[in-house]
């Protein structure tokens, strides 16, 4: 119950009366496909997109846990331009008025480019071919299978693969487009400027906490980011609340059934398990390995975390498959049947329905444009990938960009029925395919993380280009300029990822596990690729045993959950049994985040509990601010890590008997 | 303006229409005098005694600025004799309503009880006594000149001064009046209901808020106390923001113009002066006496802390002398006149008076029980206090009792015009007085702080008579049993206060200037004492030409307000002059509770922009709960000190070169 709250609540932007949405814009002229895409909205674009690939990059490094920051995009760039535009129109200068469709182009260019900050894998299968990453298992540490970082090649890379993805990665395309439609109403407009003026506020603070906590972060172990909030032996096995305002955001964002499977995952694998295992040092795994080595603690820590997920996402691929095809067959018998059962199917949508049908065929792109363009940009892929990684030869390519299609539209199918994508899983299965097909000799390690992120690209590809239509139909903005904008924001995103990525990788200790940003993907991603080239024998001890125990809970999880879900609709139990691969997150980082989440839920329950309206209203913006204010604080952090200032003040931690020996060390 | 806001504020609680008030109380039986004091009341007395007691030793200990808490004093007791009745009333054994003459004799009792707490100057004049006092300077410290503090003389001396002061010692009585009022209307008692689950929220929150703080602090220098909030710099000159939820509390109380004027003070003084006189080092005073010593920067901070209180208050007790004398003249002129002047004269209001007058006169105190009394303490007095204070003559004492009344007619009478009562400027001047007639040989330190123990209970005595009775007058409570219910308090007050102070005076190194109970007030009156036998020699250079600049500033200041108030009275720019005496406290004790203070300041202003009616109805309600819970926490925390359990944790702010000394030296 509480999840569907919250999806209620964000869907319910200023979503009043849906169905009469059409009759209010009815008397507004819809502009040309070519007026949808100003200049103001390319320049409000840009700065968006460059202010969202921070904030991407800074949780992808942290974390990898990532919210729908959809709201946050589409609240700042209505409140960019309309802020512009009534300074425009009060000098007497304003030509055109903002329109909904260029709403829309504004958040399609920002959310393509910043998803490319996440699909590009900057944080993960391309910071998983680094040195740094390999370093820290033994095996794969051959100049075949490490591949220096560098900017130039990470953009060519980019650019090749995903120069075909236009998309609009998380939001569901529905709220999306209510939620732009919700703007330009004039009761939606009111409430969009209480929601902006909730996000500036929300982001001011965030902001200045974070400046605040930088004065006392000297060095490593210093600052909030390290406060025992519950004592120093807790903080020894990672359960901390780290004031981290981004990730109370994130906490509200999420559903809460998320946030407390990261925690229950937090508890087993930390509380219980790594302590249990850890007591099995110098007798499963040798005591004297590095503590970041794979072979020790670390090895347990990665893989059964991989295990997890692997289980979760192949249940998941095989799970759409099945249903799939059962909806098929289905849909050839039932089809009027389904037909009238569609949720909203009475005389005043047909008025909405016919408008945006007539708006949206006008710029239909034609099939053969899609399928020439696809075959462009494959022989393009094969030709420039081979270039980056002499380790993937080009028939290796071929065979990706064939495979992929019927992948894709498996995904783009499932992801219609269930509005999860379920691309970075197929990414996954593509590294284990294609490492052990090149081996580790001919550097199967690079291969298959190269080809995760050709296939990963392809797959989401498909689903997302309906999520997308979906928003553009829903706001009568073409789909021409729509497809436009998304290029354009593929390009951006294709070279500010890059660039953003490398501006953290510079100024940081990124990768490094204990480090404010461990890239915990990166790891993973390694992990899998080694696997793929080394089977399981390159696992410590019992660590295949308790892998596969963690494989076979998450399946089962999900088998409990779907059995659940379809046959006992009493109490809904189903929505109560936490998701495996959140679970699996915390295994490599521990519970910190997991908590400044749960505190994040826990603020929104005691909004909700108060006042359910309000908070549905403005929670989303709340969090949106406070999740940009923190991250944003990163830049100028950068920059002054970048310049070598560091903080002036250490905020240290420590045990009793620690302090007595450094208060005599200092008074002497 | 914004101080006469807050003041609205806190008479408005549920004064709706006070014209009307007895009407609604019409049909209540009003009980006998002896039914007022229930067993049930004296027990909740008792309780809610310890409470405050504990609560204002601390502020004492800590700051000595203590805010009125008579609010929370009455939300208290209302609240535990209504649980108590309700619980009674649902078992069927309710014999006696609850009523609001019941709550008036809590409320004194309690207010009494704590009263004491203040003014039997255990943290000012018996501090003042102690050998570790005496240390901080180096004459006066001489066996004569120094009594240990023991449990068993402390409550036979403040017994023998305080039994006469049955008092009510801040509130302005007619507030307290209304407030008690207020619980005992139907609309008043939702409100109350409200408030006191405000009031316990922001008990709980500060309690725990204090205890997870306590985790941090495993010794001197730890924890959030120690926050430096605004960089080391400004710590060091005690400018930090300490996250202490009682200043904030304390702050919000406090009409802005205190807290501004903290601020202005601690700025002036740490900000400017000390760091200008510290530059002189080893050249107006010796760079090689210990840090606390009078002679070196302390004796700067002290005197010329005195200097202002006393110039502040001999400016007082002149201009008070000065409106008495011509209010005087005035009376005998137009005596008709200045009736019709009276704010709530018509028929309404004529109801009220004549049942209240009714009442009030039933019960009333025959004046020659109250001269006769006062003989009779005043002879039990001379005889008790010389075999305490051998150096205290009784014919001194005489003296004391005799001048007391002449002055406490003063202070009562100018109390009555402005509602401050100046009791503790004539017990600044009975240490003077009284030290320079004894003189240092024969123990004149002493024997001036005793003094000012007496002289300040019979002058203030006088003065809050008038308030108790106007309080009792006004909710119908008979002055018996108002008078009873002070005396019990009073007893309670004397046994409790010496208690709870040995308990933090063993628990904690009370007196220390830099640990967490400085006891600002208790090297004040040393100081006070010291000018007293030995002049101005004892003074460090330039010292006394500061401390006179100090004198004649706040006497000008005080100059400046006067004139204000009566010629300039459109932009009334008198309110936004600090303070003087304000002003003086933090230059011994630095700016960090003045800012936690201005903070308390900050949040009521925000609240009050927000929500007016909401932030006066229930700002006082959570600033109690701040005060209490935070003050309570100290109870166990005491208790934890006393039996040798320290916290686990040290949050140590180091800077940066410091920290990576003791990094290596933790590492190595």
């Amino acid at each position: 119950m509480r999840k569907s709250e919250v999806e209620d609540g964000e869907g319910g932007l200023g979503e009043d009366d849906p169905a009469a949405m059409e009759r209010a814009f009815e008397e507004m002229r819809v502009p040309p496909w070519q007026d949808q895409i100003t200049f103001r909205a390319m320049f409000t674009s840009l700065v968006l997109s460059i202010v969202f690939n921070v904030i991407v990059c800074k949780l992808n490094l942290s974390t990898g846990v990532i919210p729908s920051l959809n709201v946050a995009a589409g609240l700042l760039g209505f409140a960019a331009v309309k802020a512009w535009t009534v300074m425009i129109e009060k000098c007497g200068l304003l030509k055109q008025p903002f329109t909904r469709q260029e709403n829309t182009v504004i958040q399609t260019c920002v959310v393509a480019s910043s998803g490319i900050a996440f699909s590009s894998g900057t944080a993960s299968y391309l910071l998983a071919m680094s040195p740094i990453t390999a370093s820290q298992a033994e095996t794969g540490n051959t100049p075949n299978n490490v591949k220096q970082l560098h900017l130039g090649w990470m953009i060519a890379f980019v650019f090749a693969v995903m120069i075909l993805k236009y998309k609009l990665t998380y939001p569901s395309g529905t709220a999306t487009a209510y939620l732009i439609n919700s703007f330009h109403t004039p009761k939606g407009a009111k409430l969009a400027k209480k929601q902006v003026w909730v996000l500036f506020k929300a982001f001011v603070g965030s902001f200045l906490w974070a400046f605040f906590q930088w004065f006392f972060a000297a060095a490593d172990g210093c600052g909030f980011s390290s406060f025992p909030t519950f004592g120093l032996q807790a903080y020894n096995r990672r359960f901390y609340f780290d004031f981290s305002s981004t990730y109370v955001g994130v906490g509200m964002i999420c559903p809460y059934m998320v946030n407390i499977s990261l925690l229950i995952g937090a508890i087993i694998s930390w509380g219980i398990m790594w302590p249990v295992i850890e007591s099995k040092k110098g007798h499963w795994y040798s005591a004297d390995i590095p503590g970041n080595s794979l072979h020790g603690i670390q090895g347990y820590r990665v893989f059964l975390a991989i295990a997890m997920i692997l289980g979760d996402g192949l249940f998941q691929v095989v799970y759409m498959a099945v249903l799939t095809l059962s909806s098929f067959m289905q849909q050839l018998v039932h089809r009027n049947e389904s037909e009238d059962e569609r949720e909203e199917g009475d005389s005043v949508e047909d008025y909405n329905e016919s408008r945006r049908t007539e708006y949206f065929l006008k710029d239909q792109i034609p099939n053969r444009v899609a399928i020439g363009g696809y075959i462009v940009l494959a022989l393009i892929s094969i030709i420039v990938v081979p270039h980056i990684f002499p380790q993937l030869k080009w028939y290796q390519i071929l065979v990706a960009y064939i495979i992929a299609p019927v992948l894709a539209f498996c995904n783009a199918y499932g992801c219609g029925l269930t509005d999860w994508s379920l691309a970075s899983n197929y990414g996954k299965l593509a590294i284990l395919v294609f490492s052990s097909w090149v081996g580790l000799q001919q550097g199967g390690v690079l291969a298959g993380l190269a080809s995760c992120g050709v296939m990963m690209s392809i797959v989401s590809t498909a689903s997302d280009l309906m999520q997308d239509f979906k928003t553009g139909y829903l706001t009568l903005s073409s789909p021409r300029s729509m497809f436009v904008s998304q290029v354009l924001g593929t390009a951006m995103g294709c070279v500010l990822s890059p660039l953003v990525f490398w501006f953290f990788y510079k100024a940081y200790n990124v990768g490094d596990p204990e480090g404010t940003f461990p890239a915990p993907y990166a790891l993973m991603y390694r992990g899998i690729a080694l696997l793929g080239v080394e089977g399981f024998s390159s696992l410590p001890e019992n660590c295949l045993m308790l892998a596969i125990g963690c494989f076979v809970a998450a399946v089962l999880i999900n088998v409990l959950i779907v059995v659940l879900r379809k046959w006992e609709s009493k109490y809904r139990i189903y929505r109560i049994i936490p998701s495996p691969m959140c679970m699996a997150i915390p295994f490599y980082l521990g519970g910190y985040f997991a908590i400044d989440m749960c505190v994040g839920s826990l603020i929104l329950f005691v909004w909700q509990m108060n006042n359910k309206k309000q908070a549905s209203e403005l929670s989303p913006a709340v969090a949106s601010g406070l999740i940009c204010g923190d991250s944003l604080w990163g830049i100028p952090a950068a920059i002054l890590a970048l310049a070598g200032v560091s903080p002036p003040i250490c905020m240290k931690f420590l045990g009793a008997a620690a302090n007595k020996r450094v208060d005599s060390i200092l008074g002497g």
